[in-house]
């Protein structure tokens, strides 16, 4: 049995191990990760991923002598919300968490960041545990500390900076992964691997091309690929470490290459498309794809990027998997919220473009002629 | 005109400004505390106070050059709640505030505690000042980055510790603070020098003994006033810094006589007696009060304290002015509710009580009989 591939330090804070059927082991990984203290876990999760991992990672905690206390929460990004926070923190206060006492996100991206912004807040902050069991959740969501849910006035906009006090990938939970979390997990991949550097981005584009998705829970019996696989994962999860510890609260004013806005590739259309729809039709994963490629579009258009670059970022999307029709979102809309985000966050008035792969260029939007911006929209979203 | 006398610095965060007429310059202020980029605030304040000093603040704003959104709150702790937070962070995105710009809390500690916590979780955390207005938050919740919002479940349970950009005293604004107000404000003052040592007991003691409460809004005409008001503010605040920058986040496993847990002197019983009176029936400062009255009791009955240390808290805390009856508060609700706080928080699990002036000790409430503990509310509450 192949246990742990590989555990990444994040500077003076938490640790991720990386392996397979690490969940057996979970209790003591709870136990060491937790202060002493500690005598009460809420685990939070989805209905689905529950009945899958739930029980398992309950007996391990219990068998370490917590008592465990389970909260599922409704499944899907609109539901990670301000009541759903309340819910959960009436819950903590009902089952008698203390301040020693700690929470475990069992689960994707929604089931993390909503747990991680309840654990931030609940007695002015608590510990908690990443237990991601999601591509986008294994490699993304579950490292860097941000925490939050989403409103009516946009994705993310309330939350916290709150780190976890462990990480636990294992990548066997991939198995059970329906294919279209799969392939949007895969489009996060990308993302790293366009903004880092050739290195990472090719890693991806080679996994890619030695494992096709189609039956991808079958290849697990394969120990060669379980070690290319944790191996993918591992390369992954550093890029995102190394670039939030040296900007661990997204600084602002910060513009430079290695500053954490540049994981924000592909979000900035991204958000908007997921906004339009109401957050029910795309994947995080899938919106940000089309944000990808309509960035390239853009970056190609206003002079700052090759021909053959799009060409390469293109294929590597299309080689993943297939995004969901976006021909009907009206353009104007798009634009509509983006405006909005602009006028608002301060973030999102800077584009995350690419002079090449792995070549990152913050770039004010006012550098960006609204034609060229309505033009790129539209020959991404119709031609997918 | 008599302006700054005294500035007290945060270790590497932030700093107090004490003085005379300081509102007057806060323009000069917040552009000083706040990062180059900020170009919005919204002020936070109440009816009552912004009547009385927000035209002045934000007329002094906007002559530096910001642009100031008003948004006020209804007064009292019942108030503070997620309602009135989701409200303030729609209020935010309308106005368009980004990650660079700014909260300002004009009034008590409800005001600071609501606005502070906004500032904290809206784009995962914003810049805010505090300019209180009250005794109470001038000496003791503008100091020390503790933000929250009141539950079903308990007082000041969902928050934050976020540490303000600056924090400007401004002792005139005391001259209209209602004398029930005051008196509040002096309860705490009590509290700080009962578990700071006989040097700041006896200030605020003698403090008390020159100038009555009665008619303190005349005093303001007389500079020597105007000095030693200043000074017992500043080494209060000296006080509470001292304890905060040593211990931060308030570490559940310290139980020291320096730990942040000793500020919460009189609050056991205190935050007992604000929930079960709906927070609509006391101070905060008033209940506190109650709750001192109560831990010597409880220290004396126990055997830890000395009957003159008794007297001297009660003769300094009657010196004040009077608290409002409370012989119609069921003992046992009491009781319930301290149960309730036992169970979940595990914070008040512990008691801080006075060995004697300026020493406490953090007791474990099983040390404390049930009809000691009953006896003990029984002879405070009916004798006031």
């Amino acid at each position: 049995m192949i246990r742990n591939t590989a555990s990444v330090k994040v500077k003076n804070e938490y640790e991720i191990g990386i392996g397979h059927d690490l969940l057996a082991d979970c209790g003591r990984w709870a136990h060491a990760c937790l202060s002493g203290k500690t005598t009460k876990i809420v685990l939070i999760s989805n209905k689905k991923v529950f009945g899958l991992y739930g029980e398992k990672v309950k007996n391990r905690f219990e068998q370490k002598g917590f008592e465990v206390f389970v909260w599922l929460m409704r499944d899907g990004e609109r539901f990670k919300n301000l009541r759903s926070l309340e819910t959960a923190l009436t819950f903590f206060s009902k089952m008698g968490l203390k301040r020693s006492d700690g929470v475990a996100a069992l689960g994707g991206g929604v089931v993390g960041d909503l747990a991680g912004f309840a654990a931030a807040v609940y007695l002015r902050g608590i510990a908690y545990l990443q237990i991601p069991t999601t591509l986008l959740s294994m490699i993304d969501s579950s490292v860097g500390g941000k925490t939050a849910v989403n409103s009516d006035f946009g994705k993310n906009w309330i939350g916290a900076f709150h780190n976890p006090k462990g990480v636990l990938i294992d990548v066997e939970t991939l198995k059970t992964l329906p294919k279209r979390e799969l392939v949007a997990g895969f489009f996060e991949a990308i993302k790293h691997g366009a903004v880092s550097g050739r290195n990472l981005f090719q890693h991806t584009e080679q996994f890619l091309k030695t494992y096709s998705l189609n039956g991808f829970e079958n290849r697990f019996s394969d120990e060669e690929f379980h070690r290319n696989l944790g191996k993918f994962i591992e390369k992954q999860v550093i890029f995102k470490t190394k670039i939030v510890v040296q900007d661990r609260y997204e600084d602002a004013e910060r513009n430079d290459p290695k500053s954490r806005k540049i994981l924000n590739f592909g979000h900035t259309v991204g958000h908007a498309l997921e906004k339009v729809t109401n957050y029910d039709y795309f994947k995080h994963g899938e919106a940000v794809a089309y944000g990808m490629l309509a960035a390239a579009e853009i970056a190609k258009n206003i002079g700052i990027c090759d021909k053959n670059e799009l060409k390469s970022l293109n294929d590597v999307i299309g080689s993943v998997g297939d995004l969901p029709p976006a021909s009907n979102i009206e353009i104007n809309d798009i634009i509509e919220a983006l405006e909005f985000d602009k006028k608002s966050t301060g973030e999102s008035h800077q584009w995350v473009l690419l002079k090449k792969i792995g070549k990152p260029i913050l770039i004010d939007s006012k550098q960006i002629p609204a034609k060229i911006l309505q033009r790129s929209l539209k020959t991404v979203l119709e031609n997918k």
